[in-house]
């Protein structure tokens, strides 16, 4: 092919200008490993006159982005506006029903619509790719797709909101409460508009739903993601499951088990010493699990403009090379609809409670366990100078039932104060 | 496509058994994933009747892996032989002759003969893939060729021999010396036939020129790979190194300097605390980095049945879905033949050496420094019970060649006892 391979792209925030600064800085690269040209015909943003620090002069300007999808010398249109809905939505569909390929780092929307996209994609025959739209720079879709498409995937685990791992790193490192760290993270630009897509496990529960899709041949099913933020740690979970050998991450886990399949994004305990464990500040990291692989980890920069831009030339460099792939690794008609796990395969907790210095109390919160049929692997109880005090337990692997159980009968005692927190350890 | 894509296979050892037993248990998966069936049309290997614990009997046998690779009910040649030449060699060839794809995890072929084979098969229009021939399970062929293909490589690093790695680990775990643990690695059937393969560097040789002409778009240069087994280290270097924050790995770098390109496959000193550091036992490690993906790391089994046979089917699979890549991540006439680098970009030393212990003995050992114009970063001289005392230097960062001019300096004193023991160490 000799024809060049022509962007059209639409918005132009920091991976919008990291793309646009690839394609010119690396034209000769590109042509070389595409085996054809890669240009840029025409963008659409927000604002048009806004210093970017690019050149923009050479491109055709659109102010509606659905226009510029439809456009006749387009022939990959590349959504990088963000946005479940609106017009992200609507010139995505409008690029497939004109016949371009689409390129898109949108979690959002693909969370919410990845379905019916792929669908339309496949029924027009174009191809819709989204490396960028998971763990950044990081080539997981593909390293998932292609790199483990021979294996029956087990399990897949994800450190994939840098914001929030940055957030727990810190309270760590500078023993610093929650609300100070967040304020922080905030005043440093590296919170969404709505911080709750961060902290909340939003944003990484998007990214989830779309690597479970892949992994286990189902529909994309973001509304039955357990999603559990990071609000709720304290600096003293940090310090205590630091003290026993653990990092309490935002992991997210998607697993296809007999009872349906389990997605979870929640707060968790890993081992210090692994991979996970050791992860720092706002670097992301997944493992992937499958049946003859055993364990890839695969570590990286989750956000920013290059290694977003990175992502996004990855697809684009495989569309002009011809290479042509189902949306989620198959056929978006063969996706399956997974009942949903109502639980989660058994695992250890750690729960940590106040409880009342009175004979009697830490008997009553062991019967509670006892009674749930909840074994105790590690207890401590620490010195105080409250009317209440500490205590930590890690469990032997229990049900979330079983668990459940236990809080509600340890709430009924008349021994502990407020509600115990208690977060899954999770095997890695 | 509904045609079935129809695999020969040469060589059931380890890998090839790995295959068959993938195609047989995940027939369903590869269909679904494909677009079409994933067959076995014939197989070939040095012994018929030898359990493997897999069912063979509905394949063709061949005793010549000529003859299979040119069979018509052959679409896609797989050669688990083997060997830089030979049958393994004359079996590619005539597979491409023949107008197969082939798939490979042959190292050590495609290190001597990458060049002419990717040649061969560009003129013959098919493809030849070899995804297991580094690093095992790792889909680092994939992530390089495609998933970072927007980017310029500014430098590609790894572990990737197991065997050293579990060495090393085992001589800093257990405090034994190398030639205990070089006979326990032996005794548990973890040595090449011939151990210099492993440890001298070789093996992981192969790997790393492989990586290296698909970063830098170069030919595959294994003449030029610097090589430097693990034979040296002793316990006491894997010591000092821990105690001063490092760990020792066989680690090879690939870079392009402004002086040619440079492909290193020695012992060096890496933080004990970056990824690389981290690693223990036979897990392998890549590193890549971009100019806009900032840094990537991979890690995942490095050998094995059922990881290695992933990476074969990985190329199998995009064989069936019709993707169609050039060997080297562009085509093989535009690969160029880079100069080698003469020397290494300036690094850190370690340095390791017996000082006679007598006036003015260190003084000698650091003018020799001085006057080669390398500094001092750190430095210890340990009590001793012996005529000569053992010191420990880092230097700063210094070229190859002032090291070798003070080292050199100082074998001319009379004041150093044996070589001293000079280790890079690479920022990672």
């Amino acid at each position: 092919m000799t024809t060049p391979l022509r962007l059209g792209i639409a918005g132009l925030g920091t991976v919008g200008t990291g793309v646009v600064k690839i394609v010119q800085r690396q034209a000769a690269l590109l042509e070389k490993r595409s085996g054809r040209a890669v240009t840029i015909s025409a963008i659409s943003a927000r604002s048009r006159d806004k210093d970017r620090g690019i050149r923009l002069g050479d491109y055709a300007w659109e102010d509606d982005p659905v226009a510029l999808a439809k456009r006749d010398d387009v022939d990959v249109f590349v959504e990088l506006m963000g946005g479940s809905d609106g017009p992200a939505k609507a010139a995505t569909e409008a690029a497939l029903g004109a016949g371009k390929d689409v390129v898109t780092a949108n979690k959002a929307m693909l969370a919410h619509h990845g379905q019916s996209l792929a669908n339309l994609a496949e029924d027009n025959g174009r191809v819709l790719r989204f490396e960028a739209a998971v763990a950044g720079g990081i080539p997981v879709i593909k390293a998932l797709t292609e790199g483990l498409a021979g294996n029956e995937i087990t399990r897949v685990m994800g450190v994939m909101n840098g914001t929030c791992n940055y957030i727990l790193t810190r309270m760590e490192n500078a023993g610093l409460p929650y609300d100070d760290v967040f304020a922080e993270a905030d005043a440093l630009g590296y919170l969404e508009a709505d911080p709750k897509l961060d902290v909340g496990g939003i944003d990484a529960g998007h990214k989830l739903c779309l690597l479970a899709s892949i992994a286990f041949g189902t529909n994309v099913d973001f509304d039955n993601v357990q999603l559990e933020g990071i609000e709720k740690i304290e600096t003293t979970d940090i310090e205590q499951a630091a003290d026993m050998g653990f990092r309490i991450k935002l992991l997210g886990v998607a697993q296809m088990t007999p009872r349906g399949l389990e997605q979870r994004m929640s707060p968790c305990l890993v081992p210090a010493n692994s991979p996970l464990g050791q992860l720092e500040g706002g670097t992301n990291m997944v493992v992937l699990e499958g049946d003859s692989v055993e364990q890839i980890v695969l570590r990286g920069p989750g956000a920013g403009e290059g290694p977003t831009a990175s992502a996004v030339m990855a697809d684009v460099i495989d569309i002009a090379r011809g290479t042509r792939l189902s949306t989620f690794g198959q056929p978006a008609a063969t996706l399956s609809a997974a009942p949903p796990s109502a639980t989660s395969i058994p695992a250890p907790y750690y729960i940590r409670l106040q409880l009342h210095d009175k004979p009697g109390a830490l008997a009553k919160v062991a019967t509670a366990l006892g009674e749930a049929a909840v074994s105790i692997d590690r207890m401590r109880q620490y010195g105080h100078d409250e009317p209440t005090a500490p205590v930590l337990i890690v469990t032997h692997k229990t049900t979330q039932e079983a668990l459940d159980q236990a809080l509600a009968a340890m709430a009924e005692t008349d021994v502990v104060e407020g509600s115990p927190v208690a977060i899954r350890v999770e095997a890695v």
